[in-house]
């Protein structure tokens, strides 16, 4: 199989120099929040009419923000949701976000052992895949001979891992939070996440295996970034879920790498928002997404 | 949206008493496994043809053990293996299993927050939504609130949920045993799965949300059977992973209910197992498949 011309994390920092912003922007669509006119008017809740509806969502949103931003996180729950109609949409999505020069995590938070993770990994890693992933979201539960043929999977196709570490819900506390030996369970998933990074980083510093902390606790991710030098994060939190610019500074490294930050409904549904919804509505939905994405564009600017 | 007409959980206990026993058959195919003649002979790698030979695989599997057995597991994995093709047809098979009166567990260890946990509930609960499972395998790592929303979709549509807690990996144990005041993490988590077991309990004793519990920790088996009295425990790691009769044996209530005992590759690929493969073989797979499914009621049944 083919594979990516650079690893994940190199071609990663050379879209955020070149874009100028680590904004990462979730494509999450919901068929009650779409803009007026993507369904047609007579609409008996055929799924694949939906689909389509999503489809031309999704693509006029990458037609606004692949020039302003390096990567889209399409949410595979969103598009499971629909049935296979979804699941052909999200594949076109993927394909036409790449075309647009931007990397995709595919956040799907998939977990499983053996070989059943070895197919999740062929499914979603790398260009010439199934769905054409550059990165995808996993869940560390099972243990990392859960994660190996992912890491294995990743490394030949150059593509990318976000393991969950510390969630961005209300309770992500109840089991992350535990405290094993004195220290909270995220911060052994943590240091399993921090190994795998080092094993694997290249000329960037960084390796194939990242980790997903939530904006919503600051503290926990400034103590992350230290505790996981190797690892990208990918801060989920930003805008609607309350994490703000300065909670997730302390993501960055120096150079203004390591972190990217995601932003999904703020952005996709911006002609919805107090204030926007007034300059903006319905008609005029991918201006309000412009707007919505500049805006936190330089709000991680002044930081 | 119509609901199945009982709850998950009578409707299991109903189908286990009518077969007479408590064997899962995981649908898990590999197209490098499929018997010979599933796939035409010159054969490009289209991922279409391998996903209609899947469910001509898998639908063949059923119409010889729906007579025999009450539930089969579809893994979600190698059917988004193949992308949208391969989710095609695993709408097919769940519709045509469910045809066959047999019960559907959807093995997707899926999991996220708030609305996208929603979503997932929404796209594999209940047999009117788009995948039609009458059960969906999540995970915890995300904490109770994660978790909720698939609950509150799974008791409206009477279908039910299978939580990861011990799982039958060797790794298992890098982050579910780690001791939390002493105890296993894999407890703490049992201990949830019970609380919400007995919240949503029916007059089969049992309630919406079970547990996934590996057949390859024996030990552990039965000390989460008294532990988690109210769950249905899913057990993976029969036959190929190492698990016995004798291991799984303390998983059941004394009359007999409370478990179902998955075993996959040693069933559905049964004509490549010592022994069976000089009996059987590609040509008769069907019926190796049918002596491997009743090889295993037999021993369940003598103990």
């Amino acid at each position: 199989m083919p594979v990516d011309s650079a690893s994940f994390s190199s071609r990663l920092a050379t879209a955020i120099r070149t874009k100028g912003n680590a904004v990462c922007v979730g494509l999450d669509p919901r068929k009650n929040m779409l803009p007026k006119g993507l369904l047609p008017d007579t609409w008996f809740d055929e799924t694949d009419v939906v689909a389509q509806a999503y489809r031309t969502f999704c693509c006029s949103i990458i037609d606004v923000v692949a020039p302003l931003v390096p990567v889209v996180k399409p949410q595979l729950a969103f598009f499971e949701q629909l049935g296979p109609g979804g699941m052909r949409a999200l594949k076109k999505v993927v394909a036409y976000a790449r075309s647009a020069n931007l990397l995709v995590i595919l956040d799907g938070k998939r977990a499983d052992i053996g070989s059943t993770a070895e197919a999740y990994a062929d499914a979603y890693l790398g260009a010439d895949s199934a769905w054409g992933g550059d990165a995808l979201t996993i869940s560390p539960y099972l243990g990392m001979d859960s994660i190996a043929p992912f890491v294995t999977t990743a490394v030949e196709r150059q593509a990318g891992l976000f393991a969950l570490v510390k969630t961005s819900n209300p309770g992500s506390g109840m089991f992350q939070d535990l405290k094993v030996d004195g220290v909270p369970l995220y911060h052994t998933v943590a240091d399993r996440v921090e190994a795998l990074a080092v094993e694997t980083a290249d000329d960037t510093g960084y390796g194939v295996v990242g980790a997903v902390v939530g904006a919503t606790f600051p503290e926990q991710l400034a103590e992350l970034r230290e505790r996981m030098r190797h690892a990208w994060l990918l801060v989920p939190g930003f805008g609607s879920q309350g994490g703000t610019a300065n909670d997730v500074m302390a993501a960055f490294d120096d150079q203004g790498l390591g972190a990217i930050i995601n932003s999904s409904r703020s952005i996709i549904f911006a002609h919805e928002r107090p204030g926007f919804d007034a300059r903006f509505g319905h008609a005029k939905w991918e201006e309000a997404v412009e707007a919505a994405t500049r805006e936190m564009i330089d709000q991680l600017d002044a930081r």
